[in-house]
């Protein structure tokens, strides 16, 4: 299938510059402050933005590298589907996280309940609306009663660079 | 910033064959069956999915060519900043919507609510965890009052290709 090329319009800074200990949800990532920065020339298409509570973020997974489809998510111990988790390394390595706009300056942006690394680079910014993006699920598979306890687990180095697997052939940088 | 390059895992099919007269959102999208073919070599990516009743899924809007920093949104008649809508062309044109999962077998999922274009390519596939990613949000700017009108409005062919924009920078296909 045809490669698809997206080009950062931003950064994403946060107070976690190792993968280790960080949270691992926005839900684990309540009141940490982070920022934004916009790359200036798409400061435009901030406009109306502050009037949103919450956005999401919709970034790259810049230190996954290498992935496999059977992983171990961080709050399991069984080999689970990587589709069926939200681990970030996986074949095209695109986070999506939705974090409360405390307000936007120019280009920059600042967020609170981050929950990715400093540095992180930023693909696209979309209002969150409740109407279009809250569902209350009957069924949550082997997250069934884990869910919960997200907020108190922090990362460990497992889903970071590793010597030893195959560069990820879906999602490459340059 | 340096590119970013993903390959498609698989397409999403679903009965709209033109962008004109598509729901706008999964909410305006109720009912309307779609499948998805992984490409073959994800397949085991998909163990443990099918007990999600909900899957988020993040596509390449391949129509989706040039955009403008202010855009007249399908629900409004004013410009808004690209970042403050969920317009199809924007300078990465990503994709996200939640969706029903009906069922797996091999590499073909049958989901429900589907607002994408016949032969969208789809990204990533992620579970849908109401404790990470459902928001009620206070403010949702512009949206005010629009968001509960969303499921009754179709789109017209303003997000589409179109002759005499720049063709898309920071999103380019092969």
């Amino acid at each position: 299938m045809k490669e698809i090329r997206y080009r950062p319009i931003g950064v994403i800074h946060t107070p976690f510059t190792n993968i280790a200990g960080m949270p691992i949800q926005p839900s684990g990532a309540k009141g940490i402050r982070g920022t934004i920065r916009l790359d200036s020339r798409w400061v435009a298409g901030l406009k109306d933005l502050a009037g949103f509570s919450h956005i999401i973020l919709v970034y790259h997974f810049h230190l996954s590298e290498g992935f496999r489809l059977h992983v171990k998510p961080f709050m399991d111990d069984r080999l689970r589907g990587v589709f069926a988790t939200r681990a970030p390394r996986r074949p095209n390595p695109i986070g999506i996280s939705v974090v409360k706009l405390l307000g936007v300056k120019g280009r920059t942006l600042r967020v609170e309940n981050v929950d990715m690394v400093d540095g992180t680079p930023l693909l696209d910014i979309k209002p969150y609306v409740t109407k279009f993006d809250a569902v209350q699920t009957p069924r949550m598979g082997w997250l069934s009663g884990k869910a919960q306890k997200a907020a108190g687990v922090k990362a460990d180095a497992r889903f970071g660079p590793e010597r030893g697997t195959s560069r990820n052939p879906a999602g490459r940088r340059e």
